[in-house]
């Protein structure tokens, strides 16, 4: 049974804490051995990719089939039911018709000591997408990661995506496609991710990395951070509800577990103001878990950490959302807009009764990607920015230096710094004798 | 001497991939040392912390003497000279100025669908800014960290700086206060970084922490990453500045050294489409050399890293640069802004023969925490984005809901996640009861 917890009981602060910091995932040590991997790649780049594939995914592959060709992904491509096609497009032309108003604005200016100051952004020359083989390999995945990579400028986009035994996902395929990507690698693991930073004769190196994977994926992300940007290193999906006791409490079991069918790790939290409601939205989970195709996992997910909280009212539920910093959070009350005004930490917010999360996950429009493990204290879903980068800008006129300039010396001779002072005195000097000449 | 390469040498390339891929900095190995560290701050607080200032900063300090108070505080910037009161203050009012133009915008929109989407920015709860000791404790830095936290709204900002054997630097905390810092530990090395990541009796945990210091302090980023958000690991400094013939070669050269005269390993390079200037910058550097103060530290970084290059033309000393990615960018050239159109990597550009880079480390406005080591390539200098994070919003109506939940609801069934579309499904079988009846 998942906990059932009230704000009125005694022991709720410590039981609120214990939820708080379960550890949900132990993922297993695979540094060392992703460690191999990338020195491997690095060292016989090609030959060890393939040979890493033949291993891991059972696939031979040479340097010319790595990558899917054109007309293989039109054969693809051609298999996917119209209606699978219509929804994949819909969703691409919302997730880009959003991003597209995340682009930043370049700045320049002139300020009241005559220097001109300000930025501009730019996107990174080359993008890498990772997305996972088998049962996780979300075609809509690969739209939330490669669609802010174009919208934002990105010269050169591809994806590594392993396909064991050489199964691949169609819709996957169609995805590239309808996003821009350029070149699908057929491989992936901790090869892939060393290809893409380092690059092998066949596959060029990016500037960035992004894509969910295991956990040799994520430890490999972790290990070429520095030479390649990366994404943030996601855990196990999370979805907090406060809802009102005027909901349908299937309506609300079923958003719990569309969190809670994802992963075993997953969490799902209820947070009420009406006890009542919670043991019916509890019961309707329940119930719905007899029949759910995905009911082992979403079962074990809600038992081991699934949690009902009954509050006082809705403004104690939002502060106790808050100290969750949930990746997703529905708002199932008669004035979400106004509850919203009251959260200061969630990934992303689904106002309303109509608003499922699910919504968000295809075709809302905002990123699916989105920070988990309590992270959305200090961290952001993906967005164009993960794709660009802003660069300073500073030009300053003989009376803009003379302004400003004998401050920066004065302050890095209290440094030590002796040259820095030098190279704005030298042309203060200079100004001075302008002046009298 | 430094490296001097032209563009017309038979084996240009290959010297300026070495070049590039230089290893100027061998960090120790402390991450077993560090993780012992965090572990004993997570197990014993505050009764670690003091433990470990003793043994590394040969300080006692108490629960009641980590943190200065306010009266000691008052009585150190008492010491400062006005003059160095005056330019920090022009210091920290530019760099304010600068940082509020930054703030993003919160967006929403209603789309065609009938769907209110969007997002708004919030700043993290609290962050920690590490300041290092000795030799390497700048207040500039102080003001670089912590005025953009404040323009962001953050809402506790406190600071760890060692004070081995007690000595501190009056500007460091007067810089704190112009900042709006809240708190000054006498704590630094890892202890510091588990201390404000996790919390003791004494220290409150923060959501972010930011700032430079030592290999101890860098191995305690990266290992409460994820606990806590962190800036970037800033490696040695770099400057690349792309200089016609018609430039004071001594006003170069001072600038080179501005950057070699920070550490060892930092990284100085001229580029110049002038041969016979490029030889007159390197021996005005050698003429500064003789005297320079720290000509110890910046003769070994120019002599082991600097470089001279010689291209054709300025298209193609931009070319390179953008190869380079450098930290700072000078442009002393004629027409600097039609060059600097031609930047796509860099972390901040400086714009004509008045701007030298060390108004940019003091008062010019923009940061002077940068991307290093080529990193500009996909990431930026801090902001006050490094202090806030993003929440999307989405709101649907029934009649949105109507229009593109179907899509969803085809997607996840592709995706086998049959409660995401289960929980579409409910809300749209309700619509169609409502028009029915």
């Amino acid at each position: 049974m998942p906990v059932f917890l009230s704000t009125t009981d005694a022991g709720f602060e410590a039981a609120f804490v214990r939820l708080l910091s379960a550890k949900r995932e132990d993922a297993p040590d695979v540094d060392a051995a992703v460690a191999g991997i990338i020195a491997d790649v690095r060292d016989r780049g090609d030959a060890a990719v393939i040979e890493l594939t033949a291993k891991f995914d059972r696939l031979e592959l040479t340097p010319t089939t790595m990558a899917f060709s054109e007309a293989e992904i039109d054969a693809e491509c051609a298999k996917v039911f119209d209606a699978d096609r219509a929804a994949l497009e819909l969703a691409a032309e919302r997730i880009r018709a959003y991003h597209t108003r995340q682009m930043p604005e370049d700045a320049r200016w002139t300020d009241a000591a005559g220097a001109e100051i300000g930025w501009r952004w730019g996107p990174v020359d080359a993008a890498g997408l990772y997305v996972p083989g088998g049962l996780a390999s979300y075609p809509s995945s690969v739209l939330m990661n490669a669609i802010p990579a174009k919208v934002a400028g990105v010269g050169r986009l591809v994806i590594c995506c392993p396909t064991p035994g050489g199964a691949v996902n169609p819709l996957v395929l169609l995805a590239a496609r309808l996003s821009g990507v350029d070149t699908v690698y057929r491989i992936g693991g901790a090869q892939a991710i060393a290809a893409m930073a380092y690059g092998t004769a066949t596959i060029r190196p990016v500037d960035k990395i992004t894509g969910p994977g295991n956990a040799f994926v994520a430890a490999a992300k972790r290990r070429v951070f520095g030479r390649v940007g990366i994404d943030m290193i996601a855990g196990p999906s999370e979805i907090l509800v406060i809802a009102d006791k005027d909901n349908d409490p299937d309506w609300i079991a079923l958003d719990l577990l569309s969190q809670a069918e994802h992963d075993q790790s997953a969490q799902s939290i209820l947070v009420t103001d009406d006890a009542a409601f919670g043991q019916a939205v509890a019961a309707a989970v329940e119930e719905r878990l007899e029949t759910l195709d995905r009911r082992d996992i979403a079962g074990a997910s809600w038992r081991g950490y699934g949690a009902v909280i009954v509050t006082r009212d809705l403004d104690e539920a939002a502060a106790l959302s808050n100290r969750v910093a949930p990746e997703h959070l529905e708002l199932c009350v008669a004035d979400p807009d106004a509850l919203a005004e009251r959260i200061t930490h969630a990934g992303a917010i689904f106002l309303g009764r109509w608003t499922p999360e699910a919504i968000g996950d295809y075709v809302g429009g905002p990123n699916h990607v989105l920070p988990t493990a309590r992270s959305a204290r200090f961290s952001s879903g993906l967005s164009v920015m993960d794709f660009l980068k802003r660069t300073t800008i500073a030009k300053m006129t003989p009376g803009a230096l003379a302004a400003i300039g004998p401050a920066a010396e004065r302050l890095a001779i209290s440094e030590s710094l002796e040259a820095h002072g030098l190279s704005v005195r030298v042309r203060l000097d200079q100004l001075n004798r302008d002046d009298v000449t």
